[in-house]
C-alpha cells in the first residue's frame, strides 16, 4: 500500500522507529511493567511541555480534552476565542455540554486581539477562557503570553490552550507562562500516529475540577490526577501510543529541543522564502504567524487542485488544499514532526516541477 | 523487551501480523484513503456483530463509550445491574454524569436475574439498563437473552450491553437480540492492542439520542452516526488500531465465526477440566460461566502469588491473581484472542510444573 508522504498539518509522517516502537509487547496496565513506561516518559515530555507538574495521557483526540476542559472546569461561562476552524468548533462544543458560553470572533487568518480579551473579560460573569495557540486551519499563531497574561489579572478565570500543531515545534513553557490547561494531540507536531492527547493541569485547573459537577469519568481531571500518583490513567491506555510518545520524546531531546525549534523555524522560513518567489501571500498577517504550518492564500490563475493531485501522483508528497470554509481558497504546507531541510527541499522542488502547467 | 504472554483476560497477547499491520502508511482521515479504510472493515465487523447496522469507532477505551451511553441514553433514570468490578463502576460513572441512577446488585460471582430486572423495571421511571454480558473481573457470563427480552417488554427502555470480553469469542447477534447499543474495547476477545472502542446503535437509541441535552461532542451518537454517513469518525480517529481491526476481522472470517467460536469452547473447556483435576472451583455458578475467561477461586493451601510470579519468571506466561476486592482470592485464566489448543496446553503445562512448590 504505497501512500503519499504526507506535507500536511496532520497527520503528518510518521518515522519508521516510531511504528517499531508502537509494536512494543503488550503487558497489562495495572502493573510494574506500565508504570515503569508511564513514569519513562515523564521526565521528558515535561521538559517538552515546560512544566514540573505531571503530564496526563487521555486516550482520546484533542477533542475529547478539549470537551474534557470544558465539563471540568465551566461553572459559570466560558469565552472562546475563535478564528478558525478548530477554535470556532470549541464554542459549538462547549454549548453541546450544556455550558453557557460567549465568543470572540475573528475573520478565519486574522489573531485574537489580546485588548478584545481584556475587554470581554471585563464585562464580568467567565470562568474559563478556551484558546487555540497555532490554528491549524489557518497558521495563524495566537499572541499567547499577552492572553495568558491578560486571563492571569482577572481573578478565577483560567485559560485553556490547544497547542496541538505548536508543542515541540515552538518554545511553550506551561510554568512560566502560567496557564491552567495546556492540551495536545500527538498526530502533529509531536509526529505520532494519531489516538492519543497529552496535557497538563494546573492546581488551579484541579481545583476547580473538584468542585465542578457532572464532569462525569472519562475525562475527569481528578481522576487523571489520582492515577498519576500511581503512574497510572483512569482508563485502559492506548499502550502502543505510549511506547512510541518515549520514542519520539526521546528522540526530541537527544535533537536537544533548542535544536528542534530552530530546526523548525529555518524550515518554516524555507517555506515562506519558496513561497514569496512565486508571489504567494500567506493567509495570517505578519507577527502572527505559524512556524509548524503556513498557510497560502490561492491565487486565482492556479488550478490548485489539479497542481495538488499531480504532486500527489508524480512525487508521491501531499499538502493540503484548505480546511473547512477556506477550502480551495487556500493551501497549507506542513513543516511539522521530523523534517529536514533536505526533506522540505525536495517537496518545494516537487512543488516548482508541476507548478507551470497549473498557472494560466 | 522480553515480557511475559499474556493469558490475563485482557489486555491479551497481539499476533505479530497486527503489530504488522498498526504501522499502515500516514493517511489524513478526512480523505478518500481513510474512507476506503474505513469502509472495508464494516462488513466483517457487522458479521462479528451480527447486525446490518453500522459500526461505529470510537478513539478511547470502552469506558469512553460506556460513559457516552450514559450521556446519550438517560433522560429520567438509568438501571444498572451489578455484579462485578466493571458493572458495579458504571453506576458510579452513571452518578458522576449527573444522572439518575439505580442498581440492581449482586454478590461478586453471581449472574444477574432477569426476574429481578422486570421487578425492578416494573416500578416505572427507568429509560435505560446497563449490562455487562461477560463480567470480566468475575467470569460470569449474564444471561443476555432473557434480560434483553424482559427489557424490551417495557416501552422506551433502552439496553445497553458491554461485551468487551465476550464479543468474537462467542455467538452474540445484535440483531436478533433487539437491544440498543452493544459496545466492546478491541484488547480483550479481538486481541488488538489497547485504544479502541467499537460500539453499535438502535434506531431507538439514535432517537434518543437526539432528544437528550447537554450529551456533549466526543461521545455524541448522532455525530458519529452522521460521520458514518460518509465513512467516517467525528473526530481524529487512531487509524493505526483501524488497520489493526481490519487484519484481525480478515483473520476471524477466514478462520469463520463458527469455528472460531468452537476453539474458544473446547481451549474453555481444557482450563475447566484442568481445574478440576486439581480440585479448583470455578466462582461463578454452572450455566453462568464464561466461555472466554474463567475466574477460580484460590485454595486455603495455595501461595497464589509465589505460583503466579514462578510460572512468569520460569515459562514467561502470565494469569491473573484477581481483580479488585477479590484480588487473592481467585485467580483468572483467559483462553481470547489467538490462543489454540496447543498454547493454552504450554500454559496448563507451566502451571502445573510450578504449582506443587506452592501447595502446603
Amino acid at each position: 500500500m504505497s501512500k503519499p508522504k504526507l506535507f500536511t498539518p496532520g497527520p503528518v509522517d510518521v518515522a519508521p522507529e516510531t511504528y517499531a516502537a508502537m509494536a512494543g509487547p503488550a503487558i497489562g496496565h495495572r502493573g510494574a511493567d506500565f508504570e515503569g513506561l508511564y513514569a519513562s516518559i515523564q521526565p521528558g515530555i515535561r521538559q517538552v511541555i515546560g512544566t514540573s507538574r505531571p503530564v496526563f495521557f487521555s486516550t482520546s483526540s484533542a477533542w475529547g480534552v478539549m470537551e474534557g476542559c470544558i465539563r471540568n472546569l465551566v461553572q459559570k461561562k466560558v469565552l472562546n476565542l475563535c478564528c478558525g476552524a478548530f477554535s470556532d468548533k470549541w464554542y459549538g462544543v462547549a454549548q453541546s455540554c450544556g455550558k453557557e458560553a460567549e465568543k470572540i470572533q475573528v475573520e478565519w487568518g486574522q489573531p485574537i486581539d489580546p485588548e478584545a480579551v481584556r475587554a470581554k473579560l471585563s464585562e464580568g460573569g467567565f470562568d474559563t477562557v478556551t484558546l487555540v495557540h497555532n490554528e491549524t486551519s489557518t497558521g495563524v499563531l495566537n499572541p499567547l503570553k499577552e492572553i495568558a497574561d491578560i486571563v492571569k489579572s482577572f481573578n478565577d478565570v483560567l485559560l485553556v490552550v490547544d497547542t496541538v500543531s505548536s508543542l515541540s515545534a515552538m518554545p511553550i513553557n506551561f510554568d512560566d507562562l502560567g496557564i491552567d490547561v495546556l492540551l495536545a494531540g500527538v498526530q502533529k507536531a509531536i509526529a505520532l500516529p494519531p489516538g492519543l492527547a497529552v496535557f497538563v493541569t494546573s492546581d488551579a485547573a484541579l481545583e476547580r475540577s473538584a468542585k465542578v459537577e457532572d464532569r462525569g469519568y472519562y475525562f475527569d481531571f481528578c481522576e487523571f490526577a489520582k492515577n498519576d500518583a500511581k503512574n497510572n490513567t483512569p482508563s485502559t491506555p492506548a499502550i502502543p501510543h505510549l511506547y512510541a510518545l518515549k520514542e519520539r520524546v526521546d528522540v526530541m531531546l537527544k535533537e536537544g529541543l533548542a535544536n528542534r525549534f530552530s530546526r523548525h523555524e529555518e524550515n518554516n522560513k524555507m517555506v515562506h522564502a519558496w513561497a514569496e518567489g512565486h508571489g504567494f501571500g500567506l493567509l495570517p498577517p505578519e507577527g502572527y504567524r505559524s512556524k509548524s504550518l503556513s498557510c497560502f492564500v490561492t491565487p486565482d490563475n492556479l488550478d490548485q487542485s489539479g497542481w495538488i493531485k499531480a504532486v500527489i501522483q508524480k512525487h508521491g508528497f501531499a499538502i493540503n488544499g484548505g480546511y473547512g470554509k477556506i477550502k480551495g481558497k487556500t493551501f497549507r504546507i506542513s513543516n511539522m514532526g521530523n523534517e529536514t531541510s533536505e526533506t522540505m527541499q525536495e517537496l518545494l522542488d516537487a512543488l516548482d516541477a508541476e507548478l507551470p502547467a497549473f498557472l494560466s
